[in-house]
């Protein structure tokens, strides 16, 4: 099986449940002995952060690869502290494939030909060097953005298909600007509409045996009414939700984003990775013991999911 | 001085010219012995790629410093190689502000929230690290994108205008299939234009003393008519303009993007950088001399363009 559809759908119904988890960490929100732990190598310089991340990062993949069909780091949170923050990035994401866990990495890419097969390269294909080859950022798939045009996603599909990955088109962001564009209305329907029969078009002629195709969908759950027009509408994407919990979307809201119970994602962060610092965990857990915090986070999240879904 | 556009504007005219060089590296199109010196050194890898690069682009820039007031590295073609890749890339800009040169980070970046705040750490402002500081990626203005909304643009404004850095923002761009979005209608009115009054509306209150705002927009040099139209709808942002040379914008278009001779400049990377592998530099120069062909493309460059902001 060499479909990313194909691959994603089989991991959430093997792991029994459509729980991403945003690998989003925050230096100072990081357990006190792993800022410690990582200043007393490196100081307070970028290369401590980049190894406190690791350390964080690590401890949870280890607790939530059992549980988790798939995770989601935000390369920016990596990208602020430069090569370092990369660095840490990258073997997050080998870090994460190692344990099973499948990679979207979260990075809204997007530009114009010979660039655009540059980032596809880096994310989904593997580096070209004349005469040997390589593995830039090995994730499952990349969220890219729509604005530049559909011949700025095409070379994603080029290379990123016969290799096994996916990408997830930004259509309708969860954030409260996301209308400033995406809801402008143009030919009596709305812009994210438009993206949405370019995501059907890109993926057209690539459905996997799943019945869905590697041309994925960003669709946030804080606006449930456009999530569910876009499901109808999108049938054979998958939809990767973000906005569950901190951002005030439910299980109900996001379980609009399914069809029969799948083809959806739904992503949380600061809710699963920072639970140690919330109660009922801060007090169940202690910081300490972060890892097992999130993974009681998680498997409360795919329990509410679950009973959304089978409402 | 600590605008971004007044910082631009007294290059373009301290140097006479409003050329931006796209440091834009392809392994395979780099001089063999610059190949084959970083091949000897860490074999076929990433890493070669790299150091390559890097000694490229210090190349390009100690024969253009004294002539170019800008550079603009696109960092998808250093994204590719990995976390090697991108320690280039920081090195690059580094070495572009030591030299003088003013750098715009081509990454394009958009997203929501915390994450627009680590993005705008990462290129314009400095990481914060407790109790300590450092800087990401150290360019004078980044590229954005506007799909998400005006609430995704703010922090850049928020961390990098005090800082004395800046934003293009994408308006309308070069590539075929720009129209797919940008030119639907809403309103009444294209969708880039949509995005020209968000560009105005975020500059506002930041004019610098050269008239202008720290908030510019990319308009392709290859949609002459749209940009002489957003040249009057945005009248205090400097512009960016790709699509010159290889992509098929002349120094005519590129010229409908300035306002009085100035308030623009043009991009050109593959035209300048790979200038020693085309006639009439490839005759002229020859392989070892590719950092004169380079300065020899940006003289012409330059010439064409005055000539025609004269015309």
């Amino acid at each position: 099986m060499n479909h990313f559809a194909d691959k994603l759908t089989a991991a959430v119904k093997a792991k029994g449940n459509p729980v991403c988890v945003g690998l989003d960490p925050r230096f100072d929100l990081l357990p006190k002995e792993i800022q410690a732990d990582a200043e007393k190598k490196f100081g307070k310089s970028p290369r401590a952060v980049a190894e406190a991340y690791l350390v964080f990062n690590k401890a949870l993949l280890d607790a939530l690869a059992d549980l988790v069909p798939v995770c989601k780091p935000q390369i920016a949170f990596y990208e602020e502290f430069g090569a370092d923050g990369i660095r840490a990035y990258d073997e997050t994401v080998r870090y994460a494939r190692a344990k099973g866990v499948l990679t979207i990495s979260d990075a809204k890419r997007g530009d114009i030909g010979s660039t655009a097969v540059a980032y596809a390269r880096a994310h989904l294909g593997g580096m070209e060097i004349t005469g040997g080859s390589g593995v830039g950022f090995d994730a499952d798939a990349l969220t890219v953005n729509p604005y530049m045009g559909k011949d700025t996603l095409q070379p994603y599909l080029d290379i990123g298909v016969t290799n096994g990955k996916g990408i997830f088109v930004l259509v309708k962001t969860s954030n409260p600007g996301s209308g400033d564009l995406q809801d402008l209305e143009a030919g009596g329907r709305p812009i994210y509409e438009h993206v949405a029969e370019m995501v059907n078009a890109l993926g057209a002629k690539h459905r996997g045996a799943s019945g869905y195709s590697p041309v994925g969908a960003v669709v946030g759950a804080t606006y449930p009414q456009q999530a569910r027009a876009l499901r109808e509408k999108m049938p054979e994407s998958i939809f990767l939700v973000p906005g569950y919990g901190a951002q005030g979307g439910t299980a109900q809201d996001a379980a609009l984003c399914f069809r029969n119970g799948a083809g959806a994602v739904v992503n949380s962060s600061r809710g699963i990775i920072f639970a140690y610092k919330q109660d009922p965990y801060a007090s169940r857990f202690g910081e300490s013991r972060f890892a097992e915090a999130a993974r009681a986070a998680a498997e409360k999240m795919a329990e509410e999911l679950n009973a959304a879904l089978k409402a």
